[in-house]
């Protein structure tokens, strides 16, 4: 397709953004050109945007950014075999080489050549995207493009709270952003027994409330530990979900787990972490688990499904629409933490 | 405690049984004794009724049958330290020997000289009931007797549903007795996407769905096969639970099943069954797993956490409540079908 | 490349197969042609020799059988970015579509629309074979090319002996062929502390020996199941590889199991085989594994350095080599039984 | 039994032990008393021995130490019923509660109200033990009493290798105290293709060697990151066994492990461990496992097979006997480390 689209680039080595005229992109012959129906903010994006260190030293602008998203699809590469024009579509934001050790063994998600779509190549904050069609995830046609644009960071969510047995276990998350929040919803539709969601902000608490959690704590007037001991007759916790990135919030999942218990991190904390690994990891016996991404197409059946038979109702956490081009107005939501998604319409 | 008690007796070596006046029994140092406060009926309780041929080969008369039950603790043994005058408990119904390789790797519910209460010592279908301290599980004070002498056979439920993963898998129940219809809901509760339920009673069918199924099938009026492939798009379910016994049943479960799935078979089949290992199990690549008992005390914990928490609600599935007298009605009752659980109150 | 090569054609629909000069095919743009240094005969082509009903069934001659081999790289389609002329490869031999459920979850060895190289597709009982790049796996140079070509049936053996946790267990091969001497060669190395293999030939259970087995017991003339008891204590083996296909034997396997044992079926009995459900996989507690194929790739890495390591030498199993042109022979002692793998040299 | 005995016994609180004559310890019904015939020094003994900062907070000197050892049953108390006069033994070392959330599950490894042998209580640096029948594990006849005593450290390195998958991955094990050399010769044995051993001590390295390293690394005199990646193709190990409690060498292990890997920590560090979270453990999506104690008793059996097999050999780690009486050379040998396992004979 020629012609020209709107679309936020990231257009200068600073702070901010711009909504600009661009090229509709061209595909190869294994891709799909994609029109964007729905595009969501990821704190990734928020990284960008204020300019942070991380995307100093990884990002090259000018290129347009954001990376979840669904859409339909409007243009098919001659080598494509798995979608045709009118499917619904989102996009897995790894780009993987498919030849390293990792893949070889279907570990696509921790592949140690992976790009970034919208980090490392442009993005979808766009009318069109275009992308490799054995990236894309077909959705159901009744699923409204707003819940299908947050399947990837529900991913995020699923993978770290699947990443061990639920049901009938006590969860505790641990940062109620936009993922914590998923999390929450995720642990109780898997038939945990408590859900404890901890945050510094009620706004969030108050969502992760709609979205299951038997308990909210506001770290700033409780203490963690101590409400975990109450609810669990002083054993603690079975399930430490981390998605706060906080070195204190972060030693006090290690405090509050069980023995036997454990810990998946999803966040990603800007500094090596004190942890007392004696006391805290190996005395108790527990399990720690990294998680990044998600397993490829693993998770995207489970969010998929999940989302498609209403055990997950997404829905509380999508708590703002804007036009694209009031993407600021996004951002600046997303800076102040007053939000759960924000969903931009192209 | 001395004294009479009322309690069922298997009388003699026929059919049914008797109300009788017998001894209290007198308890070890090692054991206590309860007050039985509701007691249920299980398919072994009938197989004993009817006499038949497990029965004649295995059991012997005259003794005090019966192993569902909740009550409270009444006089506690001299060396017993985890249970005091006025705990509200049920008991696992494996005595088990401690000593075998099964036991000594944790694996209790498959010890290879297990003793069942009410079939190889006296039961609980009577006013009280002696049992050692270990083979007891507390229950919070507030659950109700019925929901809490369910939990025996709610274990079997969970045992065999949580076999394996389930969240955001499509799982079959096939047959739709008591533990069929909690095996319904505990998949429901651990995330199913689908829950699809089978049987040849609509009256349990009824049931099923009252305890979540997505779907529920009568095998007489429907093709279970052709069923599921419209569900899951010709792929099959992920995981079947095989709770029917029946040799044809079974085999539909593991036609029904997808490459990679699970069938858990808590189900005994009266004779050797004719399965198509090549295509069903070996092409196939999927997962057997014979469920027997309760994982001692994990699976206790499970059922305790999902009645607790309200994640699983057994009581669409406790349909009658007759006192200890008339047991009879009972066993005609669960001879029948048309019903789910039936109560004895002593 | 074009010209003319020596290539086992399967020339029609009957007993046998025939020397034939054939094309040399060629390669797609993601294909590779492949130069075959060495070819093993599997049982498979055994059956497709021998024309049975399942070659009649599925196999459409003329066309070249085979898919066990190593060889080198001498031509590379144009897509192709993983491999280079002179590359040492082997093949796997499943085909998958990258499409079904089961592929998009990276189970590619149990695809539902698998096509098998050698059986629906032209094979390497030739001196060249064209291939997707994407189903080759690169062999270290050093690796002698019999040894290599032997990769692709020891992935059968280390999938279903790997199946499970096998260090310090009890590990029972049921079925001395090929893959059941390799599968001795594989337990020993993960560790077993014993392993017993079965069969009623003495030519592959001295094989079976030099691979490692601790016991050897030829059925026909000592009873399996008291052998098995006299060396566990009266309490079964941890672990059976099935490799017989005999229900008889298979049954064996399933009695001689211990409580919450594993029972891996790699073999492919060719009618429907009665099993006692009720007291040898319920009350048994056990896990049933169908193999098939290999783990793609996992289990090829596994396969690579348990023989680059020199923990499994698959040498005292290679027990012949002949040329092409001496298939016949070939074919013949697999018919008979007394060999282990026969390689071919084109 | 009545009478004096030799016990080396922590007499004040400060540096050093004594040899002294005690009584001989009286047994309850449900314990036996052994007669030590072999009993070896672990880390632990030592730390008790120099009076470190842990033992002046954890240990209430006069009372006998030592918790390795092997012995025959030479008094049985009433309530005992696996045990007889003559069994050879040795004794897992955690005194478990039986009644925490981990005991009721199985866990009892990790039960919440631990004691230890030797530490909290009186133990086996003696000619006699008492020790309640249920934590002894019968030896077979046959083996070694020096071996035997071993087991309980062996369990550790088993404990730590078996927690995930063996065959056909990399090993490291960084830290070559005896438990470290031990967890090589059981990385091997369970089918481990390298086994990279780090150390600084070139004593204990060679003692690696010996266990079956197929790469030592004085880390003094080489990089381990530079070997790491040489040896693996620039991958990384997949799993790391960290024995050395060093922050330093700690971090090195999660640099060198590679994508979807595991480090199992058995080691203590003294203090908290700065850990580069983001980049090493969720960017990497690894699993680390805090191991600590012996699966009661899992691991007990996997030891014994392990050892009468003779899978895993550990004569060559044990360099020293001594009698009861030279406790302070073998001491005095452990603090300088030039040694492997250290064995009193009373």
């Amino acid at each position: 397709m020629n012609g020209k689209m709107r679309a936020i680039v990231k257009h200068h080595r600073g702070v901010g953004a711009e909504l600009q005229m661009v090229d509709i992109p061209q595909i190869k012959d294994n891709e799909v050109l994609i029109k964007v129906k729905a595009t969501s903010i990821c704190g990734t994006d928020v990284h960008i945007y204020t300019w942070d260190e991380w995307s100093q030293s990884r990002v090259n602008p000018p290129y347009v950014f954001g990376h979840e998203f669904a859409g339909e699809v409007v243009e098919v590469g001659s080598k494509v075999t798995n979608l045709q024009i009118g499917d619904a579509v989102s996009a897995e934001t790894h780009l993987v080489c498919g030849e390293c050790p990792q893949c070889l063994t279907g570990q696509y998600h921790i592949c140690k050549n992976t790009k970034i779509i919208g980090v490392d190549t442009n993005g979808c904050f766009a009318e069109y995207v275009a992308l490799p069609a054995t990236n894309l995830w077909k959705n159901p046609k009744e699923m409204p493009f707003d819940v299908a644009s947050v399947q990837e960071p529900m991913g995020n969510a699923v993978h770290t709270v699947l990443s061990g047995d639920v049901a009938g276990k006590t969860v505790a998350v641990i940062g109620c952003g936009p993922i914590g929040i998923m999390a929450v919803g995720v642990a109780k539709a898997a038939g945990a027994s408590q859900v404890i969601a901890f945050d510094l902000n009620d706004y969030r608490l108050d969502l992760a409330t709609q979205m299951g959690a038997t308990t909210v704590v506001n770290s700033k007037n409780e203490d963690p530990l101590e409400v975990v001991s109450k609810l669990t007759d002083g054993n603690g916790v079975d399930i430490v979900c981390e998605m706060s990135g906080h070195p204190v919030a972060m030693n006090q999942g290690f405090k509050m787990v069980t023995n036997g218990g454990r810990v998946s991190i999803l966040s990603l904390p800007v500094r090596p972490v004190e942890i007392d690994v004696t006391n805290d990891i190996v005395f108790k016996g527990i399990q720690v688990h990294g998680i990044t991404g998600r397993k490829m197409y693993e998770t995207w059946q489970q969010v998929s499904r999940l989302l498609k038979s209403g055990q997950v109702d997404v829905k509380p956490m999508i708590t703002h629409h804007f036009p694209l081009e009031d993407f600021e107005k996004g951002f600046d939501l997303m800076i102040q933490g007053n939000c759960g998604k924000v969903v931009l319409i192209p």
